[in-house]
């Protein structure tokens, strides 16, 4: 098999039938109250360290659930650096165990640097030795091709991916990116997607797609489908379904003319399906049909 | 005396009698070898938790003898987590001895991200019971108004600061910053300028400036004079002094008519100045020395 990220994805979207990526966002107050009991009652607060047993223990339920029928998690670094080096632990050990049981991990920091010291964060997310250990990375293109060759040097070496912030899924996410540039005459989301397209350039693989992905909102059809000619050759890693509003329809535009060529991802929709249901002891089987229910919609369209 | 940061950061820099943040960005073939043996010889190699105790050890020497002479240092969150879970105690331990020794503690990991995940980082960095426990952090603007509002609303609410990367120090910082916008006729780190002095508005403290600074970098002196114009009310961090090319001439546009409202940083040329003397053992009288010698370099200016 390939050693590229994009093929390594082809192959496991194509395995598993479907191309969701499952967030792996955790919220101690949102995590059933069984499993926090086991933890938070030891000293009855929140102490980082407890948090973090008990996001490993809520998210290797739902890895066990959801490795058999998606391709890809994505755990939101933020939410385990809100608890500092005990939350990074649970970090590290999600994405190990997610590995293991045969995920790409993604790991969604939207780091951004320069030079050496984006070389500093390429090495730790995905370096051979990493401690974080991850297949991809989001990454922020804010301070230009300079702060982004470090990571795709990294990914060419070792067989990792890079999702650069193209077109984000929030509301205000125009007032930078929609900005139309004087030369050009396109916006700035446009001049991105098209630095992504020649920074992937070098890092073809034989699925017809680079290592050097794109960010782009399921929130934004009609600016994805621009998107999509700009960049035929980038994956697209899709945020914005479910929860915050994006449906089917809206994610289709992300895809190439075969379904394929695109990531979609849920989080709360998928994790935290249980509250839903009003179930917690059934956490995972909530979590299973919200997966069954997302790659049924998701067939719909493709 | 006030809580809020721009004041907290005005008096410290009036007291220590200099603009000078001293970055703390550790890398482990660059700390004195009596210092890393006495860590990594217990088993021989760059174990993530001998490289941290390294780091801690390395970093509580440069404190000691920086602490007296300036106002803030700036730990780069970046050369910690490349260490994963271990690498970042040893950033939160860090934090924790600078913010004793009485110094204002800048984190920079140039955060971002969209409503609750921002929430997230800016509890972790910045929030009452942060782990992280920093003064201020630097934040990447690329998704807009709604990715920076978690942040400053937690300024406001804790006295704490950001710092919103304006025009950044790197060669390909103009490859986004420097396009010029169609319909209002400035750049991209113009239009940024006019962003971070409309969000610091609501967070005027009674110095005159606002707890919401700008990112502008020594090594584009012409831009930071005008960006001094456009935001008469943000503080600067100025990276790229010393190592970057940058020197006193070069940063003297990013301050005020009185010689305030800037933060000049210097990581290499004053935590690993011992190289150049070539006496390991004395790292820190020569951390030290560049500190006097880069004081002196700002006083000549200013």
């Amino acid at each position: 098999m390939s050693s590229n990220f994009a093929d390594r994805l082809t192959a496991a979207i194509k395995q598993k039938g479907t191309p969701i990526c499952v967030g792996l966002d955790p919220r101690i107050e949102q995590i059933p109250s069984f499993i926090r009991d086991v933890y938070l009652a030891k000293d009855g607060e929140e102490t980082p360290a407890a948090v973090a047993d008990t996001f490993i223990e809520f998210n290797k339920g739902i890895i066990d659930v959801v490795a058999d029928l998606v391709p890809v998690v994505k755990p939101q670094f933020a939410f385990y650096l809100r608890y500092g080096s005990q939350g990074v632990r649970a970090f590290e050990e999600t994405c190990a165990y997610a590995q293991q049981a045969g995920l790409i991990v993604l790991a969604d920091a939207k780091s951004n640097d320069i030079g050496s010291t984006a070389q500093a964060y390429a090495e730790g997310f995905l370096g051979a030795d990493a401690p974080l250990s991850c297949d991809a990375l989001t990454v922020n293109a804010y301070l230009g091709a300079d702060g982004i060759k470090p990571f795709t040097e990294l990914c060419k070496k070792n067989g990792k991916g890079v999702f650069v912030l193209v077109k984000t899924s929030n509301p205000s996410s125009g007032d930078l990116q929609d900005r139309i540039t004087d030369g050009e005459k396109m916006s700035i989301h446009e001049l991105m997607a098209h630095f992504v397209e020649s920074w992937g350039a070098d890092e073809m693989g034989e699925s017809g797609y680079s290592s050097v992905g794109a960010v782009v909102g399921a929130t934004y059809p009609q600016e994805a489908a621009r998107l999509r000619e700009i960049m035929p050759h980038a994956y697209f890693l899709v945020p914005g379904y479910g929860a915050q509003g994006g449906g089917a329809a809206d994610v289709k535009p992300c895809f190439d003319s075969q379904g394929g060529g695109a990531l979609v991802n849920s989080s709360r929709g998928i994790i935290f399906a249980w509250e839903k249901d009003c179930k917690e002891r059934n956490y995972q089987d909530s979590a299973r049909e919200a997966v069954e229910e997302m790659k049924k919609d998701l067939a719909s369209v493709l």
